[in-house]
């Protein structure tokens, strides 16, 4: 069996966790980053080191940031960015992949796979690649430096989804030959759904607006998601339970989530947070301007939203959220985000979109 | 000239500011409250005590919790309640009234003169009174107990609107003869829309969930409006502004409004709110359960956005308001509110409400 050849797009946290994983079981790994000068530091040894639940430094394959001699003649790209930057992306690469490519969104927030295949479609692109989507990224790490990364912790799971649908196994398969962690689910909507992040960023950062412009200290979850607002994140909840149903997706509740990945009891979604000694320490933010609102709501929001009224399920505390956050910030992100049109379902009615997520 | 008798509705702190005022002038009242105790209080010595801008202490002619006894032959009813318990007293009057009295809601909040006439023609009242809205109470004023006000103000200009809206300037008359500050306005749109209240109580408020659930002490104008939640502000503001310009009402801004209430000057209305020096001392409340939601969601927020969807105007922020609202208190405004449904303007077209705005 020919040992595949990964692309590592991104060299930030989880960048660097794959390019030195990858390297230590023997992959070849190109890395690449968009910044010139982010290439530059990584380039000064072309080593990465890793500490924590993996150890060991390797030298990397080839750094760049050029998007072509990163891509070409790879297996598997593992997309490690940002979800407000997979479209730009996507567009970048959309001259040099190949159908025997896979694309992997790690992860790909709501609608990644779709925006990026549409994408892909819209450039022309004349041999389209598989693309898939986690629901999440398989390390908890953190660069403090270009070249260091600090892995505390592999999920024991991480579920892989791909267009077309019917691929998801083979890329799983093709994943486990690295990492046992991949397993394949039958639709993009149980990874793009699973957006626990849009229930938990968005809504607790808009209700704590007066103390965040304040730049008042305060625990983000312990202080931040106080009952009403908890109450508040489970009637969000209810509308993406919503519309996974009507979309075949049969999700976990957030609050169901927070017992098997935290492993917290409790009555309430309120109490199971409180709970959660992961938390201690996580301050909120001191701008409204930060990631929690313009990635979450682009990427999380504005997709449920969007995919809800394609199949006529109504999401008003969602929209609510997406609304405020476009007052607060002065953008729009029913715009920005990842509308209908931008993820290739406009006028598309709910037999074709169930059509396409099964095919 | 016959002297005008007065009925009070409502014993509160407006309520006590009226009933002693009104006697001291020489008029005739009838002071009524719902509650049977608070009306058991009152007639221990049958007499309000006035201490500060007014000066006096004066027996009411008839203190009761009986509507009945408090409205019939008196000329002008003063409401002077809640505005959310409009429509209740609105039902509880409707057998009682005549077409020779006029009902004074003190103040109307955002369609206070609609609901009342819609209830009113629904009790299939055999006669109706002119209702009459004004755009704020005459007083600033505080009843620490029973039977005593501190009256610390009164308002130079009282604007008062009526349905028939013909009939503004001689209901400004009659009160002209106890009040001089009562002003004609020509259209009801004029006092709902001045809600000044429903742009500057829910939004922060909501915005500010996070601490006043945790019972965390802010200065609600100073910490809780901060530079991105007054720019909020004035995006509702915008919304309400177009509201009344669809509605023939040209309307002063509430950045506008802060230079001539309270004669402060800013770029920004952040500016000018942090320059208000009667805000001093006024805190955030430490449950979200409180009148700046109860009160001008249903009765400012909820009309506005309703008048708005009659003449085609989109309130996108003002809604996005409404609906954490209801999800953070678990009620639904857009009901109880003051829906067009409960305005009586259900299914009129905008060229019908201008008419009967001007009839």
């Amino acid at each position: 069996m020919k040992k595949l050849i990964f692309s590592i797009i991104g060299a930030g946290n989880g960048g660097h966790a794959f390019a030195v994983h990858l390297t230590l079981l023997g992959f070849k790994v190109n890395l690449y980053d968009v910044d010139p000068e982010r290439v530059q530091e990584l380039k000064i040894t072309g080593k990465i080191r890793a500490e924590g639940a993996l150890k060991g430094e390797v030298s990397i394959n080839l750094i760049t940031n050029k998007i072509n001699e990163a891509i070409v003649n790879t297996d598997i790209i593992m997309v490690v960015i940002p979800s407000v930057y997979h479209a730009s992306i996507a567009k970048a690469m959309a001259p040099y992949v190949s159908g025997d490519q896979i694309i992997v969104l790690n992860p790909g927030a709501t609608g990644g796979a779709l925006e990026v295949m549409n994408i892909l479609k819209e450039e022309e692109c004349s041999s389209i690649p598989v693309v898939a989507e986690t629901n999440t990224l398989l390390y908890a790490c953190r660069s403090p430096r270009s070249g260091e990364v600090l892995i505390s912790g592999l999920k024991e799971k991480v579920c892989v989804a791909a267009l077309p649908s019917r691929k998801a196994t083979q890329v799983a398969n093709l994943l486990n030959q690295a990492f046992p962690q991949f397993q394949p689910v039958s639709s993009i909507m149980m990874t793009s759904l699973e957006n626990v992040n849009a229930m938990l960023h968005p809504a607790p950062t808009i209700l704590n607006a007066g103390r965040i412009e304040s730049q008042e200290v305060f625990r983000y979850y312990f202080d931040g998601v106080t009952p009403s607002i908890a109450a508040l994140i489970e009637q969000m909840d209810n509308e993406r339970l919503e519309v996974g149903k009507a979309l075949g997706a049969n999700l976990p509740s957030v609050s169901d989530w927070y017992g098997y990945s935290y492993g917290v009891q409790g009555e309430s979604l309120y109490d199971k947070i409180q709970g959660v000694t992961a938390y201690e320490g996580i301050q909120g933010s001191t701008s409204l301007n930060n990631r929690y609102l313009f990635e979450d709501i682009p990427t999380g929001l504005v997709p449920l939203s969007e995919l809800g009224k394609a199949v006529g399920i109504e999401t008003p505390t969602i929209n609510a959220i997406v609304e405020l956050g476009n007052t607060l910030l002065k953008r729009n992100f029913w715009e920005e985000g990842r509308s209908l049109k931008r993820l290739g379902l406009e006028g598309k009615s709910s037999t074709q979109i169930l059509e396409l997520l099964s095919s």
